[in-house]
């Protein structure tokens, strides 16, 4: 029979936790006493568009990470650089950027020897040699700027020790080994130097519009700006448009980051100033001095945003974003977080953003809409719950009132929560039955905000129903978190960018206020009076009274999930459409999208199950 | 690298369906134009002692299973007798008897050609061949009863068509196919002569106690009865022990079935009657006739049960079940459930149960106790759900009080619900954390309740609790499903069988009444007072009167698994052991026990993964 001589010695397919501990015990044993192949990149050396995204991992930028995206393999290529090799190093994922239960390929040397693995760490950080060796070592090189490590790994490997490669936030963790180990299991990954990149791996393969011969640029950069020795700086300019500049279109931007400050510039965003006021001050500075004036308020439309990691910006090819022109503010307010946890002292910076537009206006004007919850109270978090749920929703009535009838198109889309966000999703529905994801991010991070193009431009007609689900986390608070805009309240919000630009700028929900104050009131009756929650007390206050006991906890679910709603469906921050709008009924959802089931690469048997010895000559001794 | 060449040709271990879909289809070409290898038994003919466990699985007796089980191998050998073959058959397993989302083998002819294959119908019962072919044919034998089928299924095969074989009750499913068939896709299975089989698959594997020297037997048999020509009769008959019978073991007992009726008697329970009566009036016929004097109603006392496919039962060698002497009823209730949907006419049948008991009295006593919920209308069901939990306690403080120190060891189990139960499960739970899984089914019908031995005796001691959860479907009801003794009322309980015999006959619970008085309270206020639930009326009319939406059922949910309990820790059902049983404290469990992770069989490449061709002459034509 086929594969007969390997039955038995073939690793299961499926998770037989006590098998892998010993094979993977075996394997490193193996590594120690053989030597092997030496694998090397023959010949060319690749290319800097074979890797078209490029990020600094640590702070000083001595390990540096390029990678391409092939959908078609469902895999991604990894080329490492490591400035400044000494024994070894770790690189992987990880749910949150932990450095327990992650997925990791390590680098390790005993000072003669060098080894390549994929391995994983335990729920205490301990690593163990992964049994099934997903991360293919592709090449190692030696250039005069430090070593290249070429690597690859599929999207999903079906392995449960393996992180999945979602859409969305990949949490990238890094670890210098700055002694010879000799032997995985003795790296103490508690005690090197480490850290963590967030990045989207995943990038969309868009293909780039043609652009306009009267294509003009216009760099909004901070003006030689000396970088605060201090770890987190939002520092805030202001720039102006030329006098009587009439109407263009944005049609694309990118960032200009200034030559050694790759590691430094987290992002940056450009803001367009509200139009009601005739002018704006100058400004220069951190934006929360004292100093700032209170008007830079008022410039929160964004224009364009950045993060690291991000490439340019492209608006598809039949829109782009409205700038100049009568109705529009000449003042725009530039915002760069710099993070400098190293907190070098004198660095000098002029990055910025560059935006290129042009005076041939597109078909389209595109558009942002605000999805999500209402900034308000009455959407609450309990304390200590590790994934608690709140849903915001944009009505079939609202779209149906609003939008045009041959429909929207959503091409790009930016998260927005505080502390306490863990995920973000947003789903279509139609006719109570959920057609399409529009964007998703399971591992999303609040310090990790930018716009991300879709990787399928989702059609939006009247009828719809736009629905978006955050997840918190509140394990480290001890009271409820309410809904507003307070740095510890809570936001659920999904900025979708769209053509043709209509009125619709606000899409949200919340519960209504009635609803919340019945069960206000059976948590008084119910809990034997214990609470009193008198009606004068403000929805926050009232909030922080509840005795969060399970019972309290499901039923404010339950409320959640059976309430009607508030609906805002507002043409601006003030003016809904006219309709009747409270005590709206909840959507119903008549059937769910499925999870996709992940595609797993061919069978373990076809990868090498050993650590590949590496022949790097010896490496420095200190 | 190695493996390089197979890289993207093999199958993959984890579902992509539809590569299977297209795979199954291939399979099935070759099937038609392929001859291959003729499996057959070669020599020797198996032993009857092969297969200890037997089951008709039609009423007519046409299609017999019989079957052994190997842990070491987590395999079961079924051999399936074919008392009168036309045009093959299918045979397999669902989740609950449906011809839809089943696990089949089939055997099937075109009137020249035979073959088997392991095939899995769908959702609409289409039938497909299943690209991993886990039922493994063993041999095909000619004898003059009928065709022997000889085949091996692992419990799991991690195949997500199949069906994984557990603990518990297992639906078996036939189908007699009457005319040929071209091809596996051609059979139309609603369209076939089919039906289903209940049996406990994986019997445990006892070792036989020695028995003694001086064991006698008794038969308490149905004397000569004709079985009504009716689809179901509950048959009673009272027995009566000798005058002064002394105080005995019974050590052993199993079914004496009347030849030829082995497919019409469906199950048997022998029952000792109240002590408190002198005599017990004679009686044998229906249970449900008006003939039947009450007092029989006292007899229900469990001394013996039966149910198609069990086989004697064995007390552990250090106990029996007391039976004779003082305090003890001379008094027995025999009752036959016969299964007869042909309503055959006339069939004579004098079956019944044999009990095995000694004079030389075992070390300990056995002895019952009744785990999970009070019969009462305050815990209930909405209607029209498909998974309602209900769970009973048996609390630390109970045990605490009632057991010996030395603790208690069950070594059977007979779980009972009323028509809406699905599932039943008894955890063992010790300092809050989930220790053992007492017993357990996953596809429990009301229609198959035996007494079944455990594959492990569970040892019990002061301070542990019992927590008994039932899983009922309401689908097919419009109101409220409450607790209590009716047929249309529910009940969730498991009856342990164990020893040493304690005074603690009742470990139940049932949530606090005046907590459910504050949860109909809690439903009139926040449901636009649209009903009136008027405290002087009856729970199950305050039950019938709840709007059943989304909120009512989730606080509901919530109520449950939140308010205290009010514990029947009693020595029989009328008198409670002493203490404070009321608004007692839920159990709280901070560790459940892990679902089993199933074990594998080796990769799917070591089995083949088409059907196999068999020789066995031309099927006869009609």
């Amino acid at each position: 029979l086929p594969g007969m001589q390997t039955s038995g010695s073939k690793p299961c397919p499926c998770p037989s936790f006590k098998l892998r501990e010993v094979a993977s015990m075996y394997f490193t044993m193996i590594a120690v006493f053989l030597v092997i192949l030496v694998v090397a990149l023959q010949g060319s050396v690749p290319r800097e568009s074979d890797f078209p995204y490029k990020v600094p991992l640590d702070p000083q930028g001595l390990l540096e990470l390029s990678w391409n995206v092939s959908y078609p393999e469902q895999a991604v290529h990894f080329q490492l650089l490591v400035r400044d090799l000494q024994f070894g190093l770790l690189f992987g994922m990880s749910d949150r950027g932990e450095f327990e239960n992650a997925d990791l390929v390590v680098l390790w040397s005993d000072g003669h020897n060098s080894y390549f693995g994929d391995a994983w760490s335990d729920a205490k950080g301990q690593l163990h040699m992964d049994s099934q060796q997903d991360y293919q070592l592709l090449g190692a090189r030696r250039a005069p700027e430090g070593l290249y490590l070429l690597f690859r790994r599929a999207f999903s490997t079906c392995d449960p020790k393996d992180y999945l490669i979602e859409d969305g936030t990949v949490h990238l963790i890094y670890g210098i080994l700055e002694k010879p180990v000799h032997s995985l299991q003795a790296i103490n990954i508690s005690a090197i130097h480490r850290g963590l990149q967030r990045v989207q791996l995943l990038k969309p393969n868009i293909t780039i519009p043609e652009l306009p011969s009267d294509m003009k640029t216009m760099e909004i950069r901070a003006p030689d700006v000396v970088i605060p020795s201090e770890e987190t700086t939002y520092w805030c300019y202001m720039a102006e448009l030329p006098d009587s500049f009439p109407k263009h279109h944005i049609i694309m931007y990118e960032a200009v980051i200034t030559a050694g400050n790759e590691a430094l510039v987290h992002h940056m965003e450009v803001f367009q100033c509200a139009a009601e006021f005739d002018s704006f001050p100058h400004y220069n500075g951190p934006c929360d001095s004292k100093m700032k004036p209170d008007r830079l308020n008022y410039c929160r439309h964004v224009l364009a945003a950045w993060a690291m990691g991000a490439q340019a910006f492209y608006y598809p090819e039949e829109a782009g974003v409205a700038f100049g022109g009568p109705g529009s503010s000449r003042y725009l307010r530039l915002e760069i977080h710099y993070h400098n946890p190293l907190v070098f002292k004198g660095r000098r910076d002029s990055s910025g953003i560059r935006l290129y537009y042009t005076a041939t206006l597109r078909r389209y004007d595109a558009g942002i809409m605000e999805l999500g919850l209402v900034y308000t109270p009455v959407m609450a978090i309990p304390p200590g719950e590790d994934a608690f749920l709140l849903t915001g929703y944009c009505t079939d009535k609202c779209t149906q009132l609003a939008l045009p009838a041959a429909g929207i198109r959503i091409f790009a889309s930016q998260l927005h929560t505080h502390p306490a966000g863990r995920k973000v999703v947003t789903v279509l529905s139609r006719d109570g039955r959920e057609r399409q994801v529009v964007n998703a991010d399971g591992h999303y991070s609040p310090h990790f905000q930018e716009i991300r193009m879709l990787k399928e431009v989702v059609a939006v007609f009247p009828g719809d129903e736009l629905i978006t689900t955050c997840t918190y986390n509140t394990e480290d608070r001890s009271r409820a978190t309410v809904g507003g805009f307070g740095i510890l309240e809570e936001m659920c919000v999904n900025y979708v960018h769209y053509y043709p630009r209509t009125q619709l700028e606000l899409c949200k929900s919340a519960v209504d206020p009635g609803y919340l104050h019945r069960y206000f009131n059976l948590v008084n009756r119910f809990n034997d009076e214990e609470v009193c929650m008198c009606p004068q007390v403000s929805v926050p206050q009232q909030f922080f009274s509840v005795p969060w006991n399970t019972f309290n906890r499901d039923v404010l679910k339950s409320l959640y999930g059976f309430a009607p709603i508030s609906m805002h469906c507002n043409k601006s921050s003030a003016i809904r459409f006219p309709g009747e709008w409270e005590k709206q009924p909840l959507p119903t959802t008549t059937e769910r999208l499925r999870e996709p089931v992940p595609r797993c690469p061919p069978a373990p048997g076809s990868r090498p199950a050993t650590p590949v010895p590496l022949n790097l000559g010896e490496l420095r001794r200190d």
